[in-house]
């Protein structure tokens, strides 16, 4: 049974815990940092890093896809983003990250643009070209209206993310765009779908009967999320990802033997916070700011997701990272190495070096290693 | 049994929760947010937002309340404010926000003018004129003297609030004021009263007892308040709603049925704090300091309270919201849209979106909701 | 029995609650703040307030006793403070608070010079001359050397005080003072003796046993204090008082009805805290710092106490509170009125409210109000 | 069995606690500080403190280790430091304590060049000369092959420490360096090994059948770390020092009387924290960044450690600590008398105090003295 508090008379609330709130603990033999593996393989594709990057427009664009693939993970774009609303999207990625600041209405502005199909199926077929293996993102409330353009062009993996859903969403009779039923709709495709985002045992669980090949734990909670404020909820990460690993075990269980991937979203801005998501039970995680800092990265040093143009809720910030010159390479934040002792970079070169101090030699072993709970300092 | 912990040997303490200690879990079914009605009713009176503007002068002026109406709430006038003490306050308002600033003494000296009976009288009769629901707020202390100049004038709903109240107040022999018996005085009213604020249970159902239409939990904790330091008194609103709620439920059953109305006051900036007071049991909020950044606001941008001008020992401090040229209007603030990412605009336009993501169509059914108390970060 | 937590295998320590993580929570009736006594008897001396002023240089001396009992409490003259080693000590004290600032060093080398038993039998029949309830402050160290001159000027009261003591005292053979037996000296007194600081029930109940009409619990924590940094002591105050107030409970039982004062000292800044004191059980509280910001307190708006001259390993800071012209009389500090928001002025007006407020006429009586532990904000 | 919660369905964390959450509670009779010893004998040497100077660059060099011995403590010299790297490391300090600054890139360089073997036996020699007794430290990895020439030089103690290690370590097939049996290694040896860090039970008791004289617990979390970001490990010290404490009485108990010594090493500031650190359970305690602002430190006021040159992945930051001309000297901050309130001076004058605060007369005794948790504030 999960920790509860009675937070007044006959009124309970689960305890739950943020990343931050763990830590890992050494607690056997160490191994060698080159005898471990931190591979991950969803579907028939197989990552040198359990790594998916974000829809987010300020770090997945066609040029970043490519670097990310060879640098062992997969980039998921954004089919809802600037490169599929412009067809030179760069004025206005100027204007985004512009010296004097973009405020959010300008943001709003900027996506009020509609999504175009033939740029959709354009961008698809232009990752096919470059060699990547293609993984495009669509929200659920426009999966049904631009999933024909996205599938048609070729896509391997899509990924169905709102902020969060669920596998029963209830529409409005008089909503714009038709409702879709995850089941039904993964049934039909002969392509992995990962869907989400989740932040619960039962909802993870109903994602997973969806035949999705992988859901995903958390929003995507970074540095300017106020969706706290905004909307009082707040997902503690540690929580959400071990109990969508307990949806997991019991799916696996009832399908006698499918084994649906966890990529956790959020509140992850180093190597220990991505190391500490596997341990909870993530077999990858998605990681959106902290690729921002990139020198390759569309946002220049900017972050922003979907969040932050909402027409009417914006609900969060268009985040100043504060790199300037000095903005180390994609290879460098990922795999190192690194002069940098921010625990920023080197992500996964952090990830293997734990995965050998705890001593495992890869990432479903490492889900078996010791976690504490450490007091406020 | 609510949690105890032993502070020292023999002496028992509760653990209370303040809102901002507690999340929504979104756990079911999603729900397109224009599915959800946020509609209000107490005694015949329906309000489409769940919400009450605090008699505060620095939010509600005659001019506001017509506003408020219009935009779905009600507002409360405080019967012993500004505008009961001066034909015309827009001098005294001009001290109080002034640039060069005002200081306690000042404002406990604009204070010292007496409340005028025809001025209360006067302003009921304005507030009817102009077509709004009227609600007064009284304090305890004066609701014998000034009670019978706002019914005569026609009142449709009478407040009476202190910063914490009880149905059974001990006075001296010698008070100034004769002391209020509630149950009488609000058993001889043919109009609904809203009677608080209380911080827990047994205080509650008390008031409960008294005949009200509401109970009030929470003295309006603000960024300003010093109560806890003046008094040692702190409200954690999770716990006092959530045991007004229980309240509510044993009041419910020893009457056969009547339902009396929660309305939470206190420690609420955001759409989310809202929506967090209402799943902890709130039936409606009242809101002070997050209206007066309205560019309608009496208070240009100033928040102050009755506390705020305590003769003696004053408890809150004259805040000064940071708002400027760019102050949002009412309705940006309340139901928006908004191009803020703060949580702090289109309060209610983040209650209906929080209510659809946890697939409640009712802020009755709302009160259902999971909450989660993650730790400190 | 104590709530203790296993910190590791097989080490267990206790939760221990500071007074800043309790609140007070009204849940009776109310009561009209005219109709409360806040007075405090301690053997035969009555006092309006339940106060004592801490044997700061910083806030007692011959003339502030002289005011502090004209407001209600008692002063406590430093027997080894500066006025009983300096025949004039305006310009020790002229150092001490100039503009400049003044070293530990120099604080060290003020209180180098030796304290003269001539001085001290003076300062007390100052103290009589002027009509006030005289009272003088010994270090266990230094009480047998001393306690002859205080007690033939004739002291009305002696308070023996360290930061910490212990009834039992293990002295080194070649100690340059003779250990003090307390019991035995105690018992050879004619006047009340206050004792402590103590921080447990242990040595509050052995301290009772000493014979000691008082005992104070805590060492003075105030905001330059790095007692817990020097010597890794911290002292949670609420608990400290409510496990000694059990001790009270326990040596009344084992007497038949020996009443011991317990005077809370230490991390109390305002109105409110000197409120969850008393809640915790305490009789009265010894006050230093936050009287220190008043016109007349002799440390010109610095603090400091004993533990900050310590020759070899100072134990606190000598702080500048920044009050400057606008420095409050005594008067506004203890019993106001106040213009001041913050609570740290009318300090007992606060206290007298919020007995009202919970309902309770005595102060042996508010030592039953309800608390409540609210989490970090 | 230790304190556990459940982080999400399934899974489980143990709650560690950090020194400081933890203070120490005097409970007993006090004694004279003059009365109590600190000394401290670990296998045939004796030192008055109970204290290790910690292997960094920034604190011991051949002439520190002089001052540290006379003082009562035992000097590590960092065996693969710059002292074995360069015949005369000057220049190298003056780069690292520049005014300028140093880059972690900057030192990464300085520390890429080789250690010298005959460096390394010719410091050894230069410290026996110099008459005190002689620490070496060497890593796990470099134990194979400079092992050799440190014990032929002759030193007395052996200190194999790594950030994090295990007596049961998997090296990979084709690594650099032979992997090191600890157990057969320091079985050959006639002089007694320290081994560490360790951070739990299984490693503490595994690391004492190796024969080690005393194992280290911690890796000398200091001001600058980010293992936590980088790795995600963070050891809460109380709880790892109260584990190893744990396993210490079980191998006493297997050995029918081996006594191996704890070392802790991090997240100590103060003599308060060395204090707890000991009452947890230490025997003595390892310092590093404490002793850095004395002026004899060759780190000039800067502090760093083997982990801030790593040349992949740096974890921590080079610290500027803030002193410069009014540098205390090493005499001063360890045994005081310090005109210092902050607790960072006269560390072991603390310790001794505290002691004789809580009635102990020795660090054995003083392991069972009380503890307490306190709140955050």
């Amino acid at each position: 049974m999960p920790e509860t508090v009675e937070i007044g008379l006959g009124r309970e609330a689960r305890r739950g815990y943020h990343l931050d709130e763990v830590a890992l603990v050494p607690t056997r033999r160490t191994r060698g940092s080159t005898v471990v593996s931190t591979a991950w393989q969803i579907d028939s594709y197989t990552f040198e890093l359990p790594f998916v990057a974000a829809p987010s427009d300020a770090v997945v664009s066609p040029a970043t896809a490519v670097e990310i693939e060879r640098l062992g993970g997969l980039a998921v774009l954004n089919g809802e983003g600037l490169w599929t609303r412009y067809e030179d999207p760069s004025e206005q990625l100027a204007r985004i990250t512009s010296e004097d600041g973009c405020t959010t209405a300008e943001l709003q502005r900027i996506y009020a643009q509609p999504v175009s199909e033939e740029l959709l199926a354009q961008r698809v077929a232009e990752l096919r070209t470059s060699g990547v293996r293609v993984a495009v993102r669509l929200s659920p409330q426009h999966t049904v209206a631009y999933s024909g353009a996205v599938l048609k062009a070729g896509t391997d993996i899509l990924v169905i993310q709102g902020t969060i859903i669920s596998a029963e969403h209830v529409a409005s009779e008089h909503a714009a765009d038709a409702a879709l039923n995850l089941k039904t709709f993964i049934a039909d495709l002969d392509i992995p779908v990962i869907v989400g985002g989740c932040t619960n045992y039962q909802t993870a669980l109903h994602l997973m009967r969806t035949g999705a090949a992988g859901v995903i734990v958390g929003y995507g909670a970074h540095s300017g999320s106020t969706t706290h404020s905004a909307l009082g909820i707040e997902v503690p990460m540690a929580t959400a990802i071990a109990d969508a690993a307990a949806a997991r075990r019991a799916y696996l269980d009832e399908t006698g033997g499918r084994y649906v991937h966890l990529v956790a979203y959020g509140d992850m801005a180093t190597g220990g916070d991505i190391a500490k998501a596997l341990v909870c039970g993530a077999d990858a995680v998605m990681l959106g700011e902290p690729l921002a800092i990139a020198e390759e990265a569309p946002g220049g040093g900017r972050y922003w997701d979907a969040t932050a143009s909402h027409p009417r809720l914006p609900r969060s910030a268009l985040v100043d990272l504060g790199v300037d010159s000095d903005a180390p390479t994609l290879e460098e934040v990922l795999v190192g190495p690194t002069a940098d002792a921010t625990g920023e970079r080197n992500l996964f070169g952090g990830v293997s070096r734990v995965m050998a101090k705890c001593g495992y030699s890869s990432v479903k072993e490492f889900q078996k290693a010791e976690l504490i709970v450490a007091g406020v300092r």
